[in-house]
């Protein structure tokens, strides 16, 4: 072969070794067994949508970023997120589903923006979202949802930061800010990475006075426990309808999360979460890992009124949050909060001293997968430096090795890799031995 | 909203409502433990490749097919198969892996195609290879996965079909048709799904002679136990180096299959399987579901001298099959061999007779998912015939009623909503009568 082609992946798309695959796919089905635990069902939609169908809303950001498909025929377009698939689907199939429609999502998805490191053209979100309920529970049982999944993740301390955009919008309203409110909320989105000099000086781009931009600044600057919060709110004696209401569903809405047993140490009411960029239209979350603030939010989302108007002329209002995984596992193996563990999912391997005993081995191994227990088998029978050299490249924890005398007395011998505790039992017994 | 886009997926390209997602997520899930409990390893390769190291191979039928992506930059393609992203991964990794390799892989490709019935432009394949060794104990190992796939599939009744692609090679050589071999190949390809006739006018067209094309027919007809049929092959005696190489493997392969604790019932050589359009050099595998042999393969593969001459000078042996699962899941569905059981994780629903129990029915809750036990909670609170409703129409199997009297008796009225059967009990015996 004369002509070679550089084996490489394309810029912005990743892939792991198999030690991290592992890890990412673990933390994958954590997710995905947690989002079931609360019954929420899966959907799966294609990654490829018709290019009108998903930039039917149009106008955002993300339209610059779609990858379209070159091919005649119709126009095709990969999906950039999986609210604009989902809200296609409810509207396709609503006569078929049963509202209200709990569902998750665990996809990936394709955004053309400029790469950097943790910032990927191709990455997954892992989605839940409760379509056609107005009900607040609706919106309480999200965050226990969360809770669950991040305790489950062994990542347990985190905060859930709530906020309502009905509050905002009051506030600004009542300032008189009503015409520029979504600037001021994209403004305010800032604050976090930005910090409050640069949000001043956007907010006095949009021609606001000094003194408003004091209140707005101070106003965002609310957060901590919901009681002292919603006193807070209260006494600011803000005469708005939509601030009032606000103010009311978060007060609901505190009440109920701790009925869902999310303790009082992992959420907080934080008015400066204004998930600006957002359809959002009530309820607002975003949540951050107590000792890693730098990595952000990984976990957002929030109510909204009416997700499908593009598509259909049912109402669907609801609530849904997006975990975006991949950015997350980039973070966390990065501060290394998590490391792999071993590069495949074999807990045993059966070395052989001869080819003569490959017969046992296999019968060995059979009886290991009944259990249950991922088993590879060797082929390089008799080179036993080669079998053992293999298990601890791979980090494979038991070696099983059959000699002749193992094979003549029905024993095994069992090989700990890790402290290469070593002992010659029967198969019952190395069971044992490996569940010690 | 007065501008409404239709919602619709674009042709060629499925989804499936939540219950038949649940039962394709079942299937996928079985096929992925399967492949683990052998020790094979996950990796997953981004959708999009570099164009020019997708297509250099050039020049198949595939090369058309490509859905390339419009973005200016990097030109970038869609896999359309998981070998040649598996053939770039483990060159471009090379130094990093350890062999033989292992892995498995199970990712949507995309193909534009025209599309039929059953035929997508987006599917699911699931793959596993084992690169880097040469050990026919391999090729055998690769039937005792299929084997244990199929049977944890609940599909008990399929037929394992080899042969040795050296044996065609060296038959074909024997007959003076080293010319046309590959040509050969492609036609008696089609012997399954065009029959005798069609093959005979393929082969005339190639200019061979009547007499040797009964010869090839004869000859691919052959198959069966392979005790007959190696019988029959060394009865025939070749004077053909590749041919005699191919039995003696043939005969090692099947010797080892039995060892591997396949049943004879489950395998069988067939000398017509071909893979005309692949690149195997040796072994070559096809399954059929017997009782459905218009599916076709469900499971094919083969063995390969070397996986990726286009991208590196390391030599690569090795050998793998694939499951095209989406195909295997639409006609198993549309023969109605299975059928979906809910449109929900859930296996409780907890119902309320009034907005009081909510904390009661949280508190059930959290028992049920600690016990692993996926568990909805009805906000509906109060209206009773709403949520049983739910419940009947998700085709939830439990549902665990609160009301005033359960409630102060900590008692759970759970109904069985297949039977009607309602009982009114502790937890602990609710638990038990979800298990009876």
């Amino acid at each position: 072969m004369s002509k070679r082609v550089k084996p490489r992946t394309p810029r912005g798309f990743g892939e792991y070794l198999p030690q991290d695959q592992i890890l990412f796919n673990k933390m994958f089905e954590t997710i995905r067994s947690t989002y079931e635990r609360f019954g929420f069902t899966p959907i799966e939609t294609p990654a490829v949508e018709l290019t009108e169908v998903l930039l039917a809303k149009g106008g955002g950001e993300t339209d610059k970023q779609v990858y379209s498909l070159a091919k005649e025929g119709e126009q095709l377009s990969l999906h950039f997120d999986l609210t604009v698939p989902l809200a296609r689907y409810v509207s396709e199939h609503y006569d078929k589903l049963s509202f209200p429609f709990r569902r998750y999502q665990m996809q990936k998805v394709w955004r053309g923006e400029r790469s950097q490191a943790g910032r990927f053209r191709e990455f997954y979100q892992c989605d839940i979202d409760v379509i056609g309920s107005e009900n607040l529970l609706v919106d309480a049982e999200i965050p226990s949802v969360i809770y669950n999944v991040f305790l489950a993740l062994g990542l347990p301390d985190f905060t859930i930061k709530v906020n309502n955009r009905k509050i905002l919008n009051g506030y600004f309203e009542y300032l008189g800010l009503s015409e520029v409110t979504k600037s001021v909320l994209t403004a305010i989105d800032k604050l976090e990475k930005q910090g409050k000099c640069a949000v001043f000086k956007d907010l006095q781009s949009l021609g606001i006075t000094e003194s408003t931009i004091e209140k707005v600044l101070e106003f965002t600057s609310l957060k901590g426990a919901d009681n002292d919060i919603l006193a807070a709110l209260k006494d600011l004696e803000v005469q708005n309808k939509s601030f009032k209401d606000g103010v009311q569903e978060l007060s609901d809405l505190c009440h109920y999360i701790s009925l869902f047993g999310v303790p009082e140490t992992n959420y907080e009411i934080d008015l400066a979460i204004a998930r600006g960029l957002d359809y959002y239209t009530a309820t607002v979350y975003e949540t951050v890992l107590n000792e890693y603030p730098g990595i952000g939010s990984v976990c957002s989302g929030g109510r909204y009124d009416n997700l499908a108007s593009f598509y259909t002329d049912k109402k669907l209002p609801g609530v849904g949050i997006s975990i975006g995984l991949s950015r997350l596992f980039f973070k966390l193996r990065e501060a290394e909060i998590i490391k792999p563990e071993r590069a495949t999912p074999s807990r045993v391997l059966i070395a052989t001293l001869s080819s003569d005993f490959l017969p046992n081995a296999l019968a060995i191994a059979k009886q290991l997968r009944e259990r249950g227990i991922n088993t590879e088998v060797s082929f390089e029978t008799g080179k036993i430096g080669k079998q053992m050299k293999y298990a601890n490249k791979l980090n494979i924890p038991f070696v099983f090795i059959l000699g002749e005398e193992e094979v003549k007395s029905s024993r095994i011998s069992a090989k700990r890799m890790a402290s290469g505790e070593q002992v010659k039992v029967t198969f019952d017994e190395a069971i044992e031995f490996m569940d010690r």
